[in-house]
């Protein structure tokens, strides 16, 4: 286990967390098997982190048309973009997992119009890509190319407002110098390549 | 008063809002006058409206070193950067208000680098852009700058999460084309300059 | 009224002027109220200025198929681009006059693509800023889309000519510092929005 | 003689220019032995030619500490980083006879870091520079730098008024396709290297 | 096993590639267990291979003070820099194995800047990324700041000639949509972290 | 003759070059009448020379649908972009002499959009930009295009080839500040224009 900091800022232990925060984190790694750290480090501003996760859930739980692999995957072409070392990490190992495919994570991250996706995954991809760094452009004529794909408008929101929650979490990420968990870094690696 | 739509998306009367947000609507047309756009539009989703209220109010409420008045100016001049046309008119209405300058959100929008503004201000929005532009080279001699102006590292927290946090609004706002309600146009230019 | 400096180079008095700048000076005085900053910051090079508002007034002052609000229009969205402050604010103002709209000069500031203006305006924007930062790659092919639009030969230099003139003025006024006279903020906010 | 059109506009007969325009280019031609297509390029609108030249001529033509060759080498940096084909070649072979030096202008025009000047030229350079694609952040600091060069506040005007200016005439120049006359391509490259 | 192209180009079988290329893929393939596939996309030109493995190995076979995981590390960032799928893979793998660290490769090529790496490493990975992007300003105080983290000079010349060269295999990897063998997405991930 | 140092690195004297080396730059000093700087600055890491040149004439003197014109043109428009002073200024010198024609080289050097060429040709050097700046994005669609406007598969990797070759070698010259010749700067200017 590395002996890094996890954060700049102070980590407080899970257990002086306040009761509905702790409760959430110790729900967490009895599912995981371990506290990521984002939980720790965001834990340093307890009102912040209520509504950082209310917001993640609101959005990554949402029933829509967009597979929970879709979401990840704009998650991790995004902050890879942004060069957030945390969300790379942590939602491709999730990526990993629920696309069940050991080599999509990696091929996102490191460029997303050449990875094993279909095109209409790489039109969502461009589309989030045009929302993180350039969304002043950002018009009706973007939402036609993605209902020729065949995303509807609540599809769509779901593109833009997940790319602009992680280019929030990418800058509290970077700010903060957060670290991804060592058990990221290998998690969903073993099933059988495109399997 | 304009009849232009206020979002791409369906906005829902105030009267069909879950309780919680009608109450909080009806609590803010209370005290503003009228009901700000980004409420309705983003009302569209009640879930994520929730968390980006819970997020904005834990950010700008909370008691520190920064005066309402920096707050503001970092929210003005990020979004200026980021072409968000919501975020500059009603929160330069606020700044404003907030610093009692009639001058000053303008001169923030269009260049804060020739504002009217402290040297510890100029390093405020310095830092703030560079979360918001680069965040993936901050690091802790950024930091040192900052203390060398006062600020301490709660301080430098409030900064780099409320451009964070702007930042995901920039992109919501563009993304949706919410637009600002007029009366923000005109507000606090009353004000003699620079009293 | 404040008491910040207008240019960071020596101003001369209005009566030490040349005689046919002084002259200038006045009738602009006399016309608007005050001496907008922009002549006393560029009489510190009496030629130069000669120059500068002979090129000034050829470009504005051409009878042409523009409107004046379609000029200042140009002005505004390019120098905001330039984050040049004092011709945004003060060109600004004359915006919201000769438009007869209050809200338009900060919306064309902020981003002219979310303007309340109309697709052939849109179509001169895209145009002006294309000149501005990337003249390199102007071809037929930009002078194509803009006839399409109803604009003929002539006025597509008047689009170029004017962008390429304030692009010059923007780099003088952000080398000198130049300020813009508090008047310019509050002028021609007063008119029903839309109206 | 080439036959490609030197403007993407109509050019002029000299002979059909007004009075004063007629003169100002016949006595060029007188000089130089030909008519630098710049002067056929802008004929097309005489009043903006008439500014133009009287601006080039308050800055080129002004006594000062720079040198002439000072003032073209700014001229074919900026330029070259522009992408202005005209004013490189023509600019570049007016450096060449008045530094007497056949290589100075395709160094500076491709890599002013690298080209045979002193610490003091490169200093002017990197300001001019910064004046064309940064004038946001000029301030102080930056004459500061260029006092400990030995350039007073005379000339860092002059350095960003002539980078300014040119700005201008650049995007003029590429908008317009402006052609440099066959001539200057191959002026001033007979002197011996260095001498 | 993936069925997906591993270039947009013919690729040869191994048994028809010239001799000394057959011979040299066969004893890579010997060391492996497989055969990388950039050996099989740029057989598709044997001079142009030739030349590539030549200059490769002539700078990743050098003696000196860089040590392999160095150079690799040079590799996965730049590589990661220019968004090239198929070096970030396998020299990800190589860096994994080379530096007995399984998290390494994935941080160095999400942020450097946040990697754990020595101060020594970052000064080395910052001049990679300056030769990389902005070679033109690359100068002798880029060396002054090696020499303070004591590299000499023909270390200095390993960084840049290693990073221009990946430069080049980078490019042709994008071009061709070189394809990394899923061989190398797991491997080097077996070693305890930070052992 | 100039006396500045061709390289920031020592330069080793031809009769000390290992055999095979001293043998090629003879033979090119016998054919051009002296030895380009390019052969000396790399001389410094022999093993890397000879990979160098048997790179450069795999790709240059490869036989193919692309002149030789056509390949100094993409050598000298991608190292204009690269601000590569030595190989603007040798090939430039080669591109005139292959192409005899003297405008041609500074033409393409500082806006190729402006210059001489055919459609067929802008196509090529819209392609050569692409891979130098963006490689991340080249698919099908930009072969699509050049095949077009005639060029086959094999001319569409030529293209990229020489690109990124000439990518190391800009990188390599800016970092050695490898000085071109004096000679090269007036070779082949002496030709009628357009012949």
């Amino acid at each position: 286990m590395s002996e890094h900091p996890i954060s700049r800022y102070p980590v407080p232990e899970v257990k002086d967390l306040p009761d509905d925060l702790r409760e959430k984190v110790l729900a967490i790694q009895e599912s995981s098997g371990f506290v990521p750290n984002v939980f720790l480090a965001l834990a340093h501003r307890p009102d912040e982190m209520r509504a950082f996760f209310d917001y993640h859930d609101a959005l990554m739980g949402r029933e829509g048309n967009l597979t929970v692999a879709d979401k990840e995957m704009i998650v991790v072409a995004t902050s890879a973009d942004n060069s957030c070392q945390y969300c790379v990490v942590a939602h491709g190992a999730i990526l990993r997992i629920r696309a069940k495919n050991p080599l999509l994570a990696d091929q996102v991250a490191t460029n997303y119009r050449k990875a094993d996706i279909t095109d209409r995954q790489r039109a969502m991809l461009d589309f989030a890509l045009k929302v993180s760094n350039e969304a002043r452009s950002v018009n009706e004529s973007d939402s036609g190319v993605l209902r020729s794909h065949g995303f509807d408008d609540e599809d769509i929101w779901d593109i833009a407002a997940i790319t602009a929650f992680f280019g929030l979490s990418n800058r509290m990420a970077n700010f903060t110098a957060m670290r991804p968990n060592d058990e990221f870094y290998g998690m969903g690696r073993g099933m059988p390549a495109d399997s």
